[in-house]
């Protein structure tokens, strides 16, 4: 894409009214933009991102057999009466809304309830059984707090995905599997080796549940960590009892600040028996479903890569979530850059080609700022030498590239997953 | 995808609460789930279709140079305020709710204000001219009556997309070509020859605004068509002088119903006045910018394709829009389906396998209800011949193709603008 096409434009300074690392930075850049407190839309940037996020997601879950779906958030309150979540007194992050003959609708802030209900035609039989179904929707939360940028939102897209079991040990079997295909995920999105699946408190049907907790300062949570089995406990769970269970040195627990980037829960029968999600079982008794639940939020992924690899210059992106994968700088080599844009094009790199006229400190200074992972220049030494500087925005490795060869350099480096 | 994995069971009868023909078969063919009236979720089937009818107006909207974002649903009242449409006095289809503070917000139900007041910071000169947004996002909207099923709902997805001109005449040029995109996105989604763009009423700024109507007698609008010039014109400015000012002859004016699938609007300075959108001429002028609206709704899109294109057995999609391209029936012959299941998969063709084991007759009326464009029986005989039967489910063409030549007989037929 040429810049000069590009609609938005990055700021010198950062927003007044923002107070985390993640929504200053996203907005100076152009990535989101704010409607109002905990309220963001995504610009064509971060939409990218987030773009990226979720066809990571996608692929891991239908991976493990997930298929994709699309709810509404209008809530019926029909559904919600069995298990009483409608109540505001139970659930206090409701936004409700009315229709005009005066019914009280909510705007999901999850789905365990309607998604339950609409399973029920579908699951007749054990031979029905497992399944496992997902959607990326818009949930809304009304938070009293939200100053986390897009890490907290009242409004924000999640990963929900639920799955429906016979009995107990297969709902364990796929828990397994989802939390393997969300070490996947979040190793590929970049933060793998600071996330940890973390015990927290279970339910009724599950001793534990488990969080997934990136260490990161700018965290709402707080985590134990046994460096050495790669263990970790949430604060809620940080008693005698439960360290012992877990055969956990006490002394060796590392207190960490944390962003919960996902959750993995068994629900059981939950939301099955309320809601009379039954199968019939080979000797023909109706039993119920035993489900567990999923979640992950693309956004609050998004919004915590930026919390850990942003420095003082800008945004640094991982390969595999970068908006472009190449940042082409013309200072004044406009046809030798422009021939070079096509080439790149042509191979499928995604490029975002800034054509602008504009001082080589401003380009640089915005380069470093919007993040991505290679800055490609075409100066007026390229018409000699028919070379371009090929500069990494995560360290300090400088390459000098032939203009032919470009192509096959970043095709090689290509991330994992996408097309060719 | 094997049909013995998709969660999804298709139901013998139509369901009793539903009006429209597109609710009844979509809901009997487990495409769409629905939560109440005029809120419907998507299951796996029918989330397949709207993504495809997506990626078509997608693939058409970046052709014209159309930039995407993703905003919010939640307004905050701040950016309406200078319109006066927060007012449920002037807009009667708002869903209100409030903050825990007791701010009222709204629901979107279109999105000129908050773009408008985006563009804000990043439109400054004649040299950020022209630019085109869009978006792919949940509209609210609080109907009375909602008994249309997909093609008018309380919640759906609509493709909005905003222009930004420094004047009139190039308002006027990117109007022309957005009405162009809109007749091949209705051609490619198999709709063109029964869609019309319509005159129907404008506003301070233009004489009229276009409606492209599809003639479908379940439509709720009414047309009158000159056929031989392709005019039509909108009830609501159905008179002597309009007729006149077309140089239309009223006697050649045939009277249809029809379905409205996009709309083109002129919106000038209406919003960029009151809301401040200005930019700075050569001269040094600040004047408004100049802009226009562009609507199609993805649901209503698909809803319109089931109300023309089904017939008494069931769904019909066009090859464009199919969830999968084939769907391929074992009825006793599982080891060559499977090596033909992988096969086509391998070749990159979308193929629904149908592995249950069930009668010849219950697949046969389930393919013709899920409405894939092409079937493929592997049966008893194409183990002796090699040969299996591809029948068109939108006409009587049967053909024997041989198990060897199918993903090439597929490959040929490949919806355009895919992959490959």
């Amino acid at each position: 894409m040429r810049q000069s096409h590009l609609f938005t434009i990055p700021r010198k300074e950062s927003p007044k009214d923002e107070e985390s690392l993640n929504a200053k930075l996203l907005i100076r850049a152009g990535y989101i933009h704010k409607e109002m407190a905990g309220v963001y839309s995504y610009l064509p940037l971060g939409r990218r991102v987030l773009e990226k996020v979720m066809g990571i997601i996608r692929e891991e879950m239908n991976g493990i057999g997930g298929q994709e779906v699309s709810m509404a958030a209008l809530q019926n309150p029909e559904a919600w009466k069995f298990t009483g979540r409608f109540d505001e007194g139970v659930v206090d992050v409701w936004f409700k809304t009315r229709l005009k003959n005066d019914t009280e609708l909510g705007l999901a802030f999850t789905h365990e309830e309607p998604m339950t209900a609409m399973m029920r035609p579908f699951i007749r039989s054990y031979r029905d059984l497992p399944r496992a179904v997902y959607q990326f929707q818009t949930k809304f939360r009304n938070e009293t707090r939200a100053k986390s940028g897009i890490m907290r939102g009242r409004e924000f897209i999640m990963k929900d995905l639920y799955s429906f079991s016979r009995s107990q040990s297969d709902l364990d079997m796929f828990y397994d599997e989802v939390a393997l295909a969300y070490d996947r995920i979040f190793a590929r999105v970049g933060i793998g080796e600071r996330t940890y699946k973390t015990f927290a408190s279970g339910g009724v049907f599950s001793k534990y549940s488990h969080e997934y907790q990136t260490v990161c300062d700018a965290g709402e949570d707080t985590i134990y960590i046994d460096e050495e089995s790669r263990i970790a406990i949430n604060k809620e769970v940080h008693t005698d009892e439960v360290i012992a269970d877990l055969r956990l040195d006490v002394s060796k627990l590392v207190e960490k600040k944390s962003i919960e980037v996902g959750n993995i829960f068994k629900l059981g029968t939950k939301f099955s028996e309320p809601l009379n999600l039954t199968y019939k079982d080979e000797e023909g008794a109706m039993l119920p479903v035993v489900m567990g639940s999923y979640g992950i939020g693309p956004g609050r992924l998004m919004g915590t890569v930026v919390e850990l690899f942003s420095d003082e210059r800008g945004l640094v992106w991982p390969e595999s979530i970068a908006p472009f994968q190449v940042h082409l700088l013309s200072l004044g080599a406009d046809e030798q850059a422009e021939a070079l844009y096509r080439l790149l094009s042509e191979a499928e790199i995604e490029v975002l080609y800034d054509d602008r006229d504009m001082r080589a400190g401003e380009k640089f200074a915005e380069a470093d700022l919007l993040g991505l992972p290679y800055r490609v220049v075409v100066g007026k030494k390229s018409i000699e030498t028919g070379m371009a500087e090929v500069k990494a925005r995560a360290n300090t490795d400088i390459e000098m590239v032939s203009l032919e060869d470009m192509a096959s350099f970043f095709s090689a480096r290509r991330p994992r997953g996408e097309k060719n």
